[in-house]
């Protein structure tokens, strides 16, 4: 039988709860302590789930903690991050590690030195249907990868005060496509070019964002690559990806609930898609978890490190200055 | 906040551990005891989701215990849920109460005599799609139901020894259709024509049974419906629904599980449908057992009954009657 | 370069029209006259296509006339196949050859001693759809026929005074599929159940018909079939087939035209069917005629003949039967 | 009655032969006198259709003949449209007027001087489904265009000699699409990036073209547009445009013939798309020549111009020095 891995959670705002919920099932978990600054929240989650309370400091040094979930706010990821790593702990981080690349750098540098496994918060990856499309190209079934079209769509605008923190449309919303896109090809993009407006809400074009995008990439293969983005578009949570090869395509399509389809005069009437984002993508969360549990205990499972965190963030800022500049941008290879 | 509701659970074989599993994972049910003839598969349950073993007298007589689910094998159906109607304890009983019509309504009558609730094991009730459907129906979105087509089709052959003594495919696979129709109509079936083959599988033919089987029926409103079952399909478990109203039609379509849709010269290729019958029905275990206990706790909810059990089972009866004689059959009103 | 074909069309109402224009159309086909007991229709017709009018009699006897195509009422089939098949020529006659059966049953004998080519008009064998279907059988893509599920759906009520006439809904509408179950297949048959229901247009209950009706059929294989028909659907014509083998199904879907799909808050709104039957089958009234003219030329195509539509009456009748008696009953074959 | 238009055809190449087609077919017009450099073809052409043979300059100078339709090679397009507006004729083009722009802008001046009705070969504006697609946006049902996604990816790579003289995939395939993008917003575009690759056929980099390429588009209205392009697909013909707005999305998707779907082990197979481009656009060739004549008889009826023609060009001028620089473009408004 397998040793249970002894994590603590650092952070239970809405993605730590989600977090809280799949440690607290996986079989092969067991959550110790809780962290989080506002106190009675974090009872709340560590009771609710058997767990005790403590503070960061606590969870990261303690030795009856093997593992440490980082999901707290962007802004203290890279010292948590760094901290676990010193103290000899395992890390599964929330992206972005940080929102400064050259932090990020820095911070992924002063983790080198110390040999533990660390795992990005890129959940996506994860998903069964994009997943599926890999294993189509990965068994040759379609050919070398020629044109990636991958379509990000939010159903509904999240308030303006999270956008001002939010970094912006590139780093806070493109980036899982960025790293998708690597993922998918096992190849690097070379090239972008961005174009975006802001015409969901004019206001934000104030500090410089946008929340519809068009982006192109050049990938060192030759093969081209298109993202597009949104904040709301009034129909459900749209995300896509296609990627057409030298014999073929396969298409990880928007996806719906089941429901029934309606046949009446006005037409035919199929269910709507997912409602919001995570309805779509929360079940990756957990595979995400489990496939780092599973590569901790020896198995031969891939999850997105350090290094697929940084080189995401290095295509999001090239996406950054071709916005600003208007002129295609040579991606930083890190 | 919610008293939980005690739970014993009867049977742990494969529906018993589905079911041992969601009573584990519901909120607000506590598994307090399991029984079993094989004590070694009851003690692995029990430990696993940490409740303790009984025999079935103990289950039914114990006072830590206020709900009784019965998933052992058929033939002892009727016993315990008189046992336990008797014991003054809730009940979720597996279908069918007996595979004789005439037992069933005994037990049926001694049960009445103690005023407990008692859910029958239609699950499929429950079903999102099935659901949504008759939401369709009932907000009068496609009229008054003209004609129903049901499709009922496994994948693969259960094995020659489950069939003989399954009670044929009218008690076994197409009952739960004859469920679904009196639910989703609120209509009773008044004449039935069944006919069949045992084309899969012709040595079943030596005990009378079929694998292949069209049916029909006409209800009391006039409306007519179809159902046609097979033991495989060669292609995955096909189940469907659509009700064509007097304004439209709403079909809850066959479905398949999320994956990317494969283009190449030689066509467009879907995933396929779900593999067994299992996979798709499985989380209607769990949503029909929360119907249940929210109905216990007071909330306006309904669950199928034992008249519903026995109203079925009326319908297989005329069903089998009419693939006997090659008559139209009058299905008998209980 | 291949001898034109020399038409003379009997009939000019809505059917006659359609055949007018793909007589017109088709480069091997030379539309030499047209006859109809309503002069001026017969007029314009002949002065758009460039043909000339004649009286029947006249079309039947000329000699520069070497096919005759019977669109005139019903009424009217037996006599004028009996007359152009003792001139000689080559027929395409609309369906059915008679209402009666014992009457049809006469002519195709009569006809029997004129050795001429002779198709009846069950169009719907061209459907391209429907075809591919039967490669798919044919192929041995799926195995054997076990399973064949038709349903025939109707827009709109046709008007009461049509329905006075049309022989009911089982020698007027169902017939085209009993022809197209026995083509798919190339089986016959045997025993047929059905149930129907005058609840679209209760009036027609007076003169026995029904306007929606479940049937099941048995075939000589040990097959099963299903068919469903209604006069009105409110979401457009609604046509399927589907065929369950022993490895696997193949499925001629409902149709619609091409449109563009509309995503909003409330749900997918997909193009609706087509509006009626004509507008879904009006291309296999081409196909047919090409199809016999190319038969007539020497290629090896094959064509609906009289024994077909003799058989799918046969069915039609047996299926009245059932439908009156409550019963199943034998199909006679012929 | 309307008077017929009298027309001659300039050209009988492939393109030249469906054009022949649709005008033997369409009711209100007669074909008077084909042209084509091959005489023998143009003799094929005529005698088939009924029409006389003559030269070039005897069709745009004859009286008895009103609209010329030039379906000659690329080169000579300027020309005989400055000849056929001269001589008072109107005319259908075929797109370009010249591949150079600016020899394209020099005809358009002289022409202006000669007020005739000309129309250029845009003939995708009148596919069905993409006209659907602009009736969603004009009728408010999608709310106002913010992100327009376009496709088009031919079937199999056209021979090398074709793209050797085809003006590049910029103003050989992506041209229909510039066009489509204008007709659709009612919107020009302003900015342009582009970035391509040869993957399908190398060699083509030789006079750099390109087979593979994304392009992303700036509006007026800050709207953004993708489109990608491919030489092969190796699935057949994948056309697509799909407009998100401000309240939903419509979707203009790629598209099969009809065919029936087969359900098997290895998933669930569709029929394929389109097998090449002309299959699955040849119905808009005629579309658009009755449009044209409609607008000629006086109906309020919107065809594409030439100030149509001239802007698409000027944004495939654009795109490609955008290809070639690596820059974002402007494109010039005419």
């Amino acid at each position: 039988m397998v040793q249970k891995r002894k994590f603590a959670l650092l952070g239970t705002g809405f993605i730590g709860q989600v977090h809280a919920k799949n440690l607290a099932a996986h079989p092969d978990i067991e959550l110790v302590m809780v962290a989080d600054q506002d106190r009675s929240r974090a009872d709340g989650i560590a009771s609710r789930y058997g767990a005790r309370v403590g503070s960061v400091t606590e969870a990261i040094n303690s030795d009856a903690i093997d593992t440490i979930l980082i999901a707290t706010s962007t802004p203290s990821h890279a010292e948590f991050l760094a901290a676990s790593a010193a103290a000899g702990k395992a890390v599964y981080c929330e992206k972005p590690i940080d929102l400064s690349l050259d932090k990020a750098r820095r911070v992924v540098e002063d983790v080198a030195r110390h040999p533990v496994p660390v795992t990005v918060g890129f959940n996506r990856r994860f998903d069964p249907s994009h997943n599926q499309l890999k294993q189509h190209l990965q068994q040759g079934l379609i050919g070398k990868a020629e044109l990636i079209q991958m379509v990000c769509r939010a159903s509904e605008l999240p308030p303006l005060s999270y956008l001002q923190t939010s970094g912006g449309q590139m780093r806070d919303q493109a980036i899982h496509f960025f790293d998708l896109l690597r993922w998918l090809t096992e190849d690097e993009v070379e090239t972008i070019g961005a174009m975006g407006s802001a015409l969901a809400m004019p206001e934000i074009a104030s500090f410089g964002d946008v929340d519809t995008s068009v982006l192109m990439m050049k990938m060192r293969s030759g093969a081209l690559a298109q993202l597009d983005n949104t904040r709301r578009t009034g129909y459900g949570y749209d995300e896509r990806i296609t990627v057409l090869g030298s014999h073929g395509m396969s298409d990880s399509a928007a996806q719906s609930p089941q429901g029934a389809t309606l046949y009446s005069t006005s037409g035919i009437n199929r269910p709507p898609l997912y409602a919001d984002w995570f309805n779509r993508v929360k079940e990756t969360y957990y595979l995400h978890l489990d496939a780092f549990v599973r590569s901790l205990n020896g198995k031969a499972v891939s999850v997105p490190g350090l290094h697929d965190g940084l080189q995401a963030q290095a295509i999001a800022e090239a996406a950054v200055k071709s916005l600003e500049t208007g002129t295609f941008c040579k991606v930083e290879q890190l």
